[in-house]
C-alpha cells in the first residue's frame, strides 16, 4: 500500500464584503480514479487525506471485496490521479455488480451499488446491555472533537469529518469532501487493522441519511452521533437495525432519535426557558 | 407529467439532553426508481418535493437527453417508489453513456456519467459586460433568502436548498435531501419552461464542489452564491470558466472567490475588530 500524500490546502484570494482582499485557505479536491486488476471502477472526488484507506474502505463498503486478504495492492499516483488495486483472484462478475446504481444523499460520494436495504435483516448488533453509552460519554466525545484545532474544517470549511471513538477515546479522525468518502476511509482503517465495531462509537459532522446509518451498521457499530439532522429513512433504518442515534451533538447538547435503550441518561439541570416550554 | 406529492416531513419522538421526550420535525427522504423506456436507470434518494422537476433535470445534467421534445412523459408513482419516463426515441447508447462512473463531492446525488471537465472549453457565458452583480443586489438576495421561513430547513434542518433569482427577485426555491437534487430539480424547471441562465444567479446553502460549477455553467448561470464554501476544484474551474462565486453569503456578509470582473463592489464601513485585522 502507498501512502501518497498531496497538499490539503490551497490559497486564494478573496474579496470581502468591506471591499478588502485578503488570503484564505479552501480544501482541496482532486479526482482518483480507481482501478480494479488494470480495469475502471470509479472516479471518487476527495480532499486525498488517505487515499488507499479510502479506496479499500470504498471496496469493503460496496461489497466489491469480502476478505482483506484478497486484496494484494492499493498504489494511489496523484500525478494522474489512479489508485492501482490489484486482487488475488479478481472481483467476479464486476459488471452485474455495479450495474444497480443507487445514487444517494450522501454528501460526497454517494453511489452504492446494489440494494443495501435487502440486507438489514441480515445485521447483527450487539444488544444494548453489552454497547451502551452515558451521556457523561457521550460529553467527552463532544469535547475531544471541538478540540481538533489542526482540522481542515477549522482552517478552511467545507469539508466533512468523521471519527471512530471508544468511549470518548479517539481511535481515528479524517475529513474529506464528502462524508461518504471519510466513512469509507475509516471503514478501510477498521478493516486494515481488524478493528471490529462492537464496541466502537461512530461520529460524524454530517447528516444521518439512510446509506450512512447502513454504512455504520455494516461496520458493526451501534451508536452513532452526528453534530447535524437525520432523515426520517435514516431514522427508520436506525429503529429496525437497533441502533441508537445522536444528532444536533456539540458540546452538551444533542438530541438522542432512536435506540433510547443503549442511552444511560443523566440529565443536566433545565435552563428557565426550556422550564418553561416544557411547562406548556 | 405527473404531480406526486407525498409529506415532506415526519414526526418523531426524541430524548434530549435534559432527559425530556419531546416531539421534533424530520425531512423524509425516499428512494425514487428512474425507468427509462421501462429500462431502470438510477434510484435517486429525495425528500420528493417535485419529483418531476427532479428527474428531468436529472436527464438532462447527465446529459442522457438533448432536446425537450424528446420526452414525451414522466409519471412518478410514489406507491412504488417509481419515475416512468417515456422518450420519443429512446436514449441510444444507454449502456455505454452510463458506463464511465464519476462518484463526486456532492451532498446528495453526485453521480455523473462521463468526463464533464472535458466540456469546459465548450461552455460560453455571457461577457462580465452584459452579467454582473451589484454588492446591493447580492445583499437583497440573501434577505429573500434569509425571510424563506416556511422552509423544511427551518422546520426540520438536514436538507440543502437551491434557489434561482433574477437580480434579487426569487423566481424558484427548491430544498431536497442532497444539494446536487436540488440543483437538478431547478435545471429541469428551466428546461421545461424555457427560461435561460444568462441574467440569472444561482443560490445554495450546500458547498461549492466541481460538480455544482459545472451544473451551474451548464445551466448558463455565470453568477453563483453559496452560503457555505468553496473547494479548489471548484474554484478552478469557476475561474477557468469565467463565472463569479460568491461563499460564507449570509445577512451582508460574503466572500468573492473568484470572478471579480463582474462583481460591483459597494464597500459596507469596516467594524472596528475588522479594521484593525486588516492593518496588520
Amino acid at each position: 500500500m502507498s501512502d501518497a500524500r498531496e497538499p490539503l490546502l490551497r490559497e486564494i484570494e478573496i474579496l470581502d464584503e468591506y471591499g478588502q482582499r485578503r488570503n484564505i485557505h479552501i480544501p482541496a479536491e482532486r479526482p482518483l480514479t480507481v482501478f480494479v486488476d488494470k480495469r475502471e471502477l470509479v472516479t471518487l472526488m476527495t480532499l486525498g487525506a488517505a487515499p488507499e484507506m479510502l479506496v479499500l474502505g470504498y471496496l469493503r463498503n460496496q461489497r466489491l471485496v469480502a476478505d482483506l486478504a484478497d486484496v494484494l495492492s492499493i498504489t494511489v499516483d496523484w500525478e494522474v490521479g489512479a489508485a492501482a488495486v490489484y486482487t488475488r483472484q479478481g472481483i467476479a462478475d464486476l459488471e452485474a455488480r455495479t450495474a444497480h446504481r443507487v445514487v444517494t444523499t450522501g454528501c460526497g460520494q454517494g453511489t452504492v451499488f446494489g440494494d443495501m436495504m435487502s440486507q438489514v435483516d441480515a445485521l447483527q448488533l450487539p444488544p444494548p446491555e453489552e454497547a451502551r453509552i452515558r451521556q457523561s460519554t457521550l460529553a467527552g466525545l463532544l469535547e475531544v472533537m471541538r478540540q481538533q484545532d489542526d482540522s481542515i474544517h477549522r482552517k478552511a470549511g467545507s469539508v466533512h469529518g468523521c471519527a471512530l471513538f471508544r468511549g470518548s477515546e479517539l481511535l481515528m479522525f479524517i475529513e474529506d469532501v464528502g462524508r461518504h468518502n471519510a466513512i469509507d476511509t475509516i471503514a478501510g482503517w477498521m478493516w486494515l487493522h481488524g478493528v471490529t465495531g462492537g464496541d466502537k462509537i461512530f461520529y460524524t459532522t454530517g447528516r444521518l441519511t439512510s446509506e450512512m446509518v447502513m454504512k455504520a451498521a455494516h461496520m458493526g457499530v451501534p451508536i452513532v452521533v452526528s453534530r447535524n439532522g437525520v432523515t426520517h429513512m435514516g431514522h427508520e433504518l436506525a429503529t429496525r437495525l437497533g441502533m441508537t442515534l445522536f444528532g444536533r451533538a456539540a458540546n452538551k447538547h444533542f438530541l438522542c432519535y432512536t435506540g433510547f435503550e443503549r442511552f444511560d441518561s443523566e440529565p443536566v439541570p433545565l435552563p428557565a426557558t426550556v422550564r418553561v416550554v416544557a411547562g406548556q
